[in-house]
C-alpha cells in the first residue's frame, strides 16, 4: 500500500525489455547511437514537432533546470507558482543552472492566474535595473496540488507572457497524466498553447529514469546540449537512457500508464464518500491528491501498512478525531484492490 | 572491431540482472531504499573505509565535479595534468560545480611529477590575493595516456599536496584497470596513499552508468549530498542506479572485468612486434594505448571494420607510409580474436 | 527640493577634504597603505571590535553580497523581509555572489517578527535535501519602510536564528540613522545584539562612496578578502576609498549627519498636521518615510520643483483629491527651509 | 623612488578638481546625472564611436570581467596570453562573471602570435561538445611584459578570431601608454583594428579609480548595464566616478600623462648603458619594463629608498654579482630626477 509517490513504483516491463534490448554488442557513445536517434524521432513525432531540439536526461530537476537556463538570463526572474517543484523540491537546481531567481506567484489549487502573472510582471518591470528582470514563465501540469490547467488556462497564461515578450516552459513531470486528464494531445498542451519548452517526464510514469527536454525552437539545441554536458548529464552509454523513451512513446504506452494511474485516483476520490470526515482539498485531476481524514483513520491505514506523507501534524500529536492532511499518489501499477484497501482502512 | 572507447561496449550480464532484479514492487525513492544501502556498504567494504561518505551518480564528469567542488573553494586553482579529463573532456563541469579553475601541469606520459606540482603550487602562492589560491590536486589513474601512477608515485604527489595543506582527488574512471595493473587494493591506491576523495568508476568497466563518489572524510557527506541534489543528479528511482554497484563490487567482478580488458591490451601491445612500423607512444599499463602505425595500416584496419580515433591527421591526407597516431581502448568484452583481427589488419 | 533619496545629496566637506588629503605622493596599492590601516582601526574602534575583519567597498549591494556569501552556502536560503534591499534592489547580487536564494518573510512596517522567522525556518527544514537549506538571516535597520527595529526586536530575531544555528547579517545602508534613532552604540546594535556581520554604510550618509563590511568573527577575513578581489572590488588606489572612512568614524561625524537627516524627517512628519489629507504610512524612525497626500498636493510640490518617487499612480492618472503615496528621504544636507518648502507646497 | 606600479602614484590635479567640482548640490543617482552623460559622450568622442555602449566602473578587473562576460558563453574558452592580467592577477574575476575558462597561449615578450592563436582555436574545436568551446580573444596593450602590439599585429590576431567567428576584447589598463607608444588614435587601436570591446583604463594613468567599458556594438548595452549592477558595481553617487573621465578625455590629458610616463621609461632604458650588467628583458614600449641588474645594484637602489618588485630571488639569497630580475613601472608623475636617482644607485 505504497501511496507516497509515483516514483516508488516498478518500471513497466516493456520499458525494462527495451533497456535489456539495448545491451546488444557495441554502439557509439554520448548519444551518437541508433537508439538515441530513434528515441529523439519518437518524441518529435509524439509532439508533432519534427524540428524540435530534444535531449534526454535522467532527472526531472535537471530537465527543468536546463530548459529554464536556455530561456532565462542570469539576471532574470522566473515566474512560477509558490508551490512549484522548481521552487520547493529541486534544491535550487534551476537557479544554479540559470543564475536566475524564482518569483513566486500565489493562486488557488496550485495554479497561477493571468491576473496574478500580470501583476508579478508589472511589479518586476517597475524596478528597472535594480531588480530582477522579467524572465520566463514556468507552469506545471499536473500541478503540485493535483489539479490540472485546462488548455484555455494555459493559453491565457502564455498569452500574458507573450504580450511581455517572455518565454514559457512547462514542467511535465506528470505530463502524461495531464494529457490523459484533458484528453488532449502533447502538441495541444504545449506549442499549440504557446509553450516554448517542455520537460517531458517519463520517470514518474513507469520509466526507470528518463526525461526529455523538448525545445520547440531548434535554435536552442546547441546551448541545450552544451549546458547538459557542462552539468555532467551527458551519458556515455547513452543508449540505455534513450532506450526507455522508445516504447514509452510508441503505441501510446505513455498515455496508457497515465490513464491507469488517473483511474485509480478517480476510484479513490469517489470512494471518499464512504470515509467519515474525508475531505478532498483540491480537485484531483490526475494521479495525485491532497486529502483530509481524521487522525484515527490515518492510524488505521498506517497499521494496515499504508505509506504516504502527512502534512501539518503527525499520527500521535493530537486528538483522534482531528482532521489531518495527507498526499496520496497513484502510479501506473496500482491496482483497484490497493485503492480499496486504503479506503477500507480509512473508513474503519 | 570497436576500439574507440571502453564506453562503447555491452554491460556485463550480472549487472543487467541486478538492474532487472531491482524492478520488484515498490521502494522508497531518492536513495532511501535497501539496495542503495547495500551498494553503499559494498563500496565502503571494497575501500576498507566503513565511515566514508558514498554517493552514486550516473556520469564520471559529475563524479569528478562533485568531489572537487567539496574540496575546492571558488577562488582556488585545481592542479591537474594538462591532458586531464577534468580539463579536456568535461566541458568545464568541475569549474561549473566548484567555481575553481584548473591549473595545468605538464609531464611525460600523462603524469605529473612532484617537482612539477611543487613548482605550480609555489607559482600560485607567489601571487597573493591576486591569483587563484592553491587548491586540491587531482590525479587520474589509469592516466589519459594509458600509463599508470605507481603507488609510490601517488604517495610522493600526495605528500607534496599535504605539505602545502592541499586536499587530493583521484579520477578513477579506469580505477579498476589501475588496480589490476598495480596489483593493489582500492585502499592502497587511495586513502592509504594519501587520497582524500575518489571517483570510483563503473561505467567504463562493464556497468550501464554508475560512478561512486567516495569521500574518506565523512564530514563532507552532507555537502556532497546537497551538491548532487542541486546539480539535478539525485535519482528518484535510485534503486536502479545503485543496483549496478552491488554485483560490481561483489566477488571481484570489478577486477575481473578490468583484468580481462588489460589482458587484451597486453595482447595487442605484444602483437605490435608483428606490425611493420608500429610504435607504442606511451607504456600501456591498462586497457588504453596510443599507437602509431603507417597510414596504410590504418586504412586496412578501417576497411576491415575497425573503429577508433586518429590524431594529427586523417586516412586520406598524406603519404601511405607516414606514421599516424591512434587511440585504442579495450573493454571487458573484447575477445582475443578481436585483437588478433586488428593486428592482422595492421600487419597487412 | 530633492527628496528622492539620500544618495542624491552632496558629500560632506570633511569627507572631501580627506579624499583630497590622500592625494599626497605615493602609497602602496590594494589597501596596503597607512590610510587604509587607519580606516580599519577607526571602524573597529567604532564597533568596539578590535579583532573584527573589516574590508571597504564602494557600494552597499556588494557589501551585502560579500557578507552574505561568507555566511551562506550555495544551497542555502537567506531569510529576509519581502521588501529587503537584497531582494528588490540589487538585481540578484547576493544570489550571484553566494549562490544562495532569498526566502521572503512578510511583516508589518517592513519588519520581520520572530514568529514569522521561526515559521519560515521550520518550513525550510521540512523539505530535507529537496529544498533550500536554512541559511543566514539578514535584517535591515533603518528598514526599507523607514521604521526601525528596536534593540529588543533585533535580539529576539537573532535568538531565533541562533537557536537554529543560523548566522545573522545586518544591512546597514542607513546604519547611522538607526543608531541615532535608537540612541544606541554600533556595538549595541550589532554584535551585542547577536549580529555576526554588518554592512556599515557611508554612501547614503554623506560619503562619496564607501561601505565597510564588518565580520565580527575574524576567521571570515581571508574569505572576505578573496571574495572581494574575485568580484573585482579590490581598489588599486585604495587610499582614496579608505580615506572617506577616517573622518566619517571620527568625532562622531557619522552620527552627526544622521541626527541631522533624522531631524529633518521628524520636522516633516510633524508638519504633516498642516497638510490636509496627509497620512504617514509607517512610523518614521529615521530619515525615510512613506507618506500619502492628495494628488493635487503632489502636483503643487512638483511644480514647485520637488523631486521624489510616487507609488501606485502618477500625477495625471486620477482624481485630484485621491490619495497618492510617495517616498520622502532626507539626507544630512537638507535644511529646515527645504522641508518647510515641501510642506508649504503640499499644504497649498 | 617608488617604481612598484603605476597605481601607486598621485591623481592628476585636473582629475581631483573634477571630483571636487562634482560635489555641487544634488544630482540623480545611479548614473542618471549630467556629469555621467558628459563623460559617456567624452569617451564616445575619443573613440570616434558615437553609438558605443559605455559604462564606468572603478577597477580594471571588473572592466575586463564584464566585457568578457558579455562576449563569452559560460561554456566558452577565453583565449589569452599565459601572462595575461585576466589569468594571473584578477583572482578569477573573469571566470566568475562569465562562467568561461581561460585558455592560455604562449608567446615571446608577452604577445600572442596568429599561429599560436590559430593552433589554440583548432585544438579547442577538435573536442566537440566535450571541451570548452572557442570563445573570445582578449589581448593586452601595453602587454604584461611591457611590450606593445603594433596595429598590424592586432589586426592579424583579430583577423584569425574573425575567421572563426570569435569576438575580441582589448585589456586597456595601459591603453593610453600603448596609444602613445604607437602614435595612433583610440579608434585605430580598437574597432578599426577589429576589436569589439575595450577596457579603457584611467586608474593606472592618473585617475583616482575609473575604467570605461566600451562595447562598440551597442546591442550589448543592456547586458553590460545589468551585469554591472548584478556585480554590485553600479555606484549610487555615480557623478564622482564619472567626473574623473571628463578631464581625462578632454584636451588630451589621457595622452599627455601617458607620454610623460613613457618618456621616463625611455630615459631609464637609455640610461641602462651606464649600468654595468644591466639587461632589458623585453623591448620596453611603454611605461613598464623588466630589467636584470646584479644583486648588488638592487641592494644599492633599495638602500637609497627605491621600491619595486624582484622576481626569481631576493636581495639576500645569492651572490652579489648574480643577475636578478625586477619590474619597473613609471607613472605620469615620475620626474627625470627620480629616474636618474634610480640609475645612479644601480650604476653605483
Amino acid at each position: 500500500m505504497m501511496f507516497a509517490s509515483d516514483n516508488t513504483g516498478p518500471v513497466h516491463p516493456k520499458i525494462m525489455d527495451a533497456v535489456m534490448g539495448a545491451n546488444d554488442g557495441y554502439a557509439m557513445p554520448y548519444g551518437n547511437d541508433a537508439i538515441t536517434a530513434a528515441a529523439r524521432d519518437a518524441v518529435r513525432g509524439l509532439f508533432e514537432a519534427p524540428e524540435a531540439a530534444v535531449e534526454f536526461v535522467a532527472t526531472g530537476s535537471v530537465a527543468n533546470a536546463l530548459a529554464l537556463a536556455c530561456l532565462a538570463k542570469p539576471w532574470d526572474g522566473v515566474f512560477c507558482h509558490r508551490t512549484a517543484h522548481v521552487e520547493e523540491d529541486e534544491c535550487g537546481a534551476p537557479d544554479f543552472y540559470s543564475g536566475a531567481k524564482t518569483i513566486l506567484i500565489d493562486g488557488a489549487d496550485g495554479k497561477i492566474t493571468p491576473e496574478g502573472l500580470e501583476a508579478a510582471i508589472m511589479q518586476c518591470k517597475g524596478r528597472g535595473v535594480h531588480g530582477a528582470q522579467p524572465g520566463p514563465l514556468t507552469l506545471t501540469n499536473i500541478t503540485e496540488r493535483g489539479t490540472a490547467y485546462s488548455l484555455a488556462e494555459i493559453r491565457a497564461l502564455t498569452a500574458v507572457a507573450r504580450a511581455h515578450g517572455l518565454a514559457t516552459h512547462l514542467d511535465g513531470a506528470r505530463f502524461a497524466n495531464a494529457c490523459a486528464a484533458l484528453g488532449c494531445s502533447p502538441a495541444e498542451m504545449t506549442w499549440q498553447a504557446g509553450i516554448d519548452a517542455v520537460s517531458f517526464g517519463g520517470t514518474k510514469n513507469g520509466c526507470m529514469g528518463v526525461e526529455a527536454v523538448v525545445m520547440f525552437d531548434p535554435a536552442h539545441g546547441r546551448e541545450l546540449a552544451l549546458r547538459r554536458k557542462r552539468g555532467g548529464h551527458l551519458f556515455s552509454k547513452h543508449r540505455y537512457l534513450s532506450a526507455q523513451m522508445v516504447p514509452y512513446c510508441q503505441d501510446g504506452l505513455w498515455r496508457e500508464m497515465a490513464v491507469a494511474a488517473n483511474a485509480r485516483m478517480a476510484q479513490l476520490v469517489q470512494g471518499l464518500a464512504r470515509v467519515p470526515g474525508a475531505h478532498l482539498c483540491h480537485p484531483a485531476a490526475g494521479n495525485l491528491a491532497f486529502i483530509e481524514v481524521p487522525r484515527a483513520a490515518h492510524a488505521r491505514a498506517f497499521s494496515a501498512g499504508a505509506i504516504y506523507y502527512l502534512f501539518g501534524g503527525t499520527l500521535d500529536d493530537g486528538p483522534a478525531d482531528a482532521q489531518l492532511r495527507c498526499r496520496i499518489v497513484c502510479d501506473w501499477a496500482k491496482t483497484p484492490e490497493d485503492v480499496e484497501r486504503l479506503l477500507a482502512a480509512w473508513a474503519g
